[in-house]
């Protein structure tokens, strides 16, 4: 990649742009580089053995001398998740949070025994962060979970304003409103590129305000002669605080199922933005103790994760919690696409259980954490920015959001949609694509933050589709004979009535094999390929039989 | 199960009771039983070779001497997709379809060459079926698909009426209107039992009629200046009549993609429910020579269907059609769950090439075929049953379905959510549970109609999470001693970077197995389990050093 001059800024999306998750960004001037955000995106592979996926830091290798700080405008997994595989692969910068987030990022350094090695430096919102080439002003935006704050970059190149991930809500329960006055003196002075969160494009009208849920709430709580559960996303602090408060307001003990949901509360508390009045909250051991009607439990497990306290409560195998016909169980949360056939069937067991579920289908007791278009639209109107990128979505996303950017006055030869690895060069007076740069990104087995390669991928991908047979034969070392009748092993192959017969078949298939081999070796004749022969004729009886082709191993053994 | 006396009717839900798919259900008096649909269940299992699941039909083997007739309501894979399989397995009846749904068996049978071992019954909606113990009158409802009928049963326990899949279309494009009258006049004569479909009593407002879209497709058509592809379920033939006609009005030409779009569009003909001018319609072959905004493409595909006509088209694989900037993609569909991911993708990739793309989230250009709160409600009050089962429907749907009958004024008692193998016996004054029947359904690997055990699918599972591990040795025969040193083999475990040093550590830890082995043997001493002690130590090295546990697979050659 050639060199940056003075006044010139490289903006590389490394995730995040055509996708939802990932969230990463490069900029960097000829002397300085920052990262805003170094987040992961969950996996659909998670049947092998796939938990994540994160940026590929080899591409921050070229800048890691310039490299002067991370920056976090928010808590979310998609935009912090990846921090400590950063710090692992070797990436040495300040990392920059606002109070919330800040201490989130702590808490994940202490798991991994980072803390010592990473200098965490919390900003409050409307605090400018002061480095070379680049002077950050943090402001204050709402979200889904405290602390957001979108970012206001004077560079070399101009005034840059990374939205991070917002929403517009005239009365947050906590932390300011959104900073339309600065967005306003920005645009007053003028704005080169406005980067700009797209998830609800799509949406028409304007989101709804996190008063309204807790309203919602309001009349649920009334109405409920049970026990209430109200499963969520545990980082939306904001709402677990409201609906603690009115738990205290009526006079209920509430218990604490899933260990985020107790993690995230801690910080909440550190945080000042919850106040828990003593005796408020209760260990889940003695919820059974609390009459039925002053119980309310807050779980994780919203998304249907199998292992989450909820599905163990759905499903009758907690220790300490049982649900009835008299409960009422509140998802006040969305239905992630990819994770609907899971929730719905972890609905559908809280039916069984009879309890009283309201979800998104039918009740409004959640509110997205993004701004929907007249938001998004009334952003661009007040920076009027001179170039405009949509991040934050999927691809059709960015595009509706570029196409809602002309249509409110951004000329449409400085509205870009790129994908994650365009490299651009931002300068006063132009924006210039330098190269598309790819392979921005490595599968992870969460557990031991271990690399699945796309070998590895494709080859789960068989033998789950198929099975496997292993065909196995020991051979005379020095003469080359086989010296036992070939033997086959399947696994997942076939079901267990049909395996003996197709498994002998398979036997005689290789034994022809063999005997080609040794007639071939009396002729001295060498040039047969055993075991792709074996491989290949086995495979044969399959394919012959059921119309499948099974992964077939070869195994020889020379003795 | 106990014998049946006169007058009584036993009802088994064999499938479609807590799920969408696979609709099939058993009614038996003493002396005959029917089977109303025989359909498949679209599996989420695909990775793991399950494509679809369908009864276990030996429950029916009790019956199969009385077994009087199998009755279908429509053509919907989720009502015929199974029929074949029981065929085979031996099911023999005669099939009893309306007009379009006795088309699409027949060609199914076709295929399979099972034409003349089946009597295929055709019957016009109105008709009568005349059968021991059941007097079936076949009435006309509306649904995503032509043909579609409910069934008014009259048994020794009274009247049944089953709805099979409805919605309530006030002004349908092709067939009659709800038969209203028909339900009417059963209602005066009193009703047993009413079986209604659940499938979307989470919708409040009452079904758009199929004219509704029409309507759009004129705004959408008039103004696109390009090539206009719809993607749609090709089963819903009435609806790609519409298409056609406005096509053909507009002076277009209409290529089809995908054979499912062909073969229903040539049995809609045959049907007589769609009519094609000469000319309209062209080969895909000759679709670049038609001029641009004269071309109209219907295709298959949209559900994200990796092989369809659509996928190919969106990733320019498409040997005779390419997207551009002037196109117009219209996803007349349902976004199914499960799919959403697949979709949004295929989506994704179509903005890619620049086309105009219209899809659920943004434009209402699909209306659903079943029947939403008010027209279930209604049809409640015109049956005003004794007995009310909620069917088609995911568990939590059979409920609130169940709470919407109590509202409409059955009594609770006598409202009875049930769910797949729930035996239960009708007679004129009682509902009675008798037994729960489990074990009723079978995974099929479709190409060849395969079982898939649940043993393979355990075992497919773990290979695709971990991948596996094979250790060779070669053993003496008659001494016992281990002739080599220990190999393994690994499979989609581990990264290529890691493979040589695990390896290396796996062989060592068998090497060790080994030598406590011989050294038993020279102590005469039999009792250790060579194999699985290998398989124990081996998983031990990767558990150890990645927290992962492969399956290892022993593998000892005796020579």
């Amino acid at each position: 990649m050639n060199a940056l001059l003075e006044g010139e800024l490289r903006v590389l999306p490394i995730g995040g742009l055509g996708e939802i998750g990932m969230n990463c960004m490069l900029m960097e001037t000829k002397s300085a580089a920052i990262i805003i955000d170094c987040g992961l995106l969950f996996s659909e592979l998670e049947h092998f053995g796939v938990e994540f996926l994160i940026p590929n830091f080899e591409v921050l290798d070229r800048v890691k001398d310039k490299l002067k700080a991370i920056i976090l405008t928010h808590g979310h997994e998609d935009h912090i998740g990846a921090l400590t595989f950063a710090i692992q692969y070797g990436i040495n910068a300040p990392i920059y949070a606002s109070p919330f987030t800040s201490l989130m990022v702590r808490e994940r350094l202490k798991e991994r025994g980072f803390l010592d090695r990473v200098d965490l430096c919390t900003f409050q919102l409307g605090d400018t962060i002061e480095l070379p080439d680049f002077k950050i002003k943090t402001v204050s935006v709402n979200h889904s979970i405290v602390d957001a704050c979108a970012l206001i970059i004077e560079t070399p190149a101009g005034r840059v304003i990374h939205t991070g991930d917002f929403k517009v809500d005239p009365s947050p329960l906590f932390g300011d409103v959104f900073a339309w006055n600065e967005f306003q003196k920005a645009g007053d002075l003028g704005v080169n590129l406005l980067l700009s969160d797209s998830t609800n494009v799509e949406r028409h009208e304007h989101s709804l305000p996190e008063s309204m849920i807790a309203q919602r709430f309001d009349e649920i709580f009334e109405r409920s002669t049970g026990m209430i559960l109200v499963t969520m996303f545990s980082s939306n602090v904001g709402r677990m605080g409201t609906i603690l408060e009115k738990a205290h307001k009526l006079g209920k003990k509430v218990a604490l199922a899933g260990r985020s949901v107790e993690q995230n509360l801690k910080l909440a508390i550190e945080r000042g933005c919850v106040s828990v009045p003593s005796g408020l909250i209760i260990p889940m051991s003695e919820a059974s103790k609390v009459q039925r009607n002053k119980l309310l439990v807050i779980s994780s497990g919203c998304q249907g994760e199998p292992r989450a306290a909820l599905n163990r409560i759905a499903h009758e195998e907690h220790p300490h919690l049982e649900l009835g016909p008299d409960d009422t169980v509140l998802f006040s949360s969305k239905f992630i696409p990819g994770n609907e056939v899971a929730i719905s069937k972890l609905v559908d067991e809280l039916f069984r259980r009879g309890a009283n579920v309201l979800y998104e289908a039918m009740h409004e007791i959640h509110t997205s954490g993004h701004a929907t278009r007249p938001e998004l639209k009334k952003v661009i109107e007040t920076v009027r920015p001179k170039h405009f990128i949509p991040i934050h979505g999927e691809y059709r996303m960015l595009v509706l959001h570029a196409e809602l950017a002309v249509e409110t006055g951004v000329p449409g030869d400085c509205v870009h949609v790129v994908e994650n690895g365009m490299s651009m060069k931002l300068s006063p007076d132009s924006l210039r694509y330098e190269e598309q740069i790819d392979d921005l990104r490595i599968l992870v087995d969460g557990r031991e933050g271990m690399e699945v390669s796309r070998a590895m991928l494709k080859e789960r991908r068989k033998l789950a589709e198929t099975g496997a047979v292993f065909v196995l034969v020991a051979r005379e070392r020095d003469q080359g004979r086989i010296l036992t009748k070939p033997s086959v092993v399947l696994r997942g192959v076939i079901a267990e009535s049909f395996e003996p017969w197709i498994s002998e078949q398979a036997v005689k298939a290789a034994q022809n094999v063999v005997r080609q081999y040794h007639h071939d070796l009396k002729l001295g004749v060498y040039n047969r390929d055993l075991s792709e022969d074996l491989r290949l004729e086995v495979r044969r009886v399959f394919d012959r039989n059921y119309g499948k082709k099974p992964v077939v191993v070869p195994l020889i053994v020379d003795v």
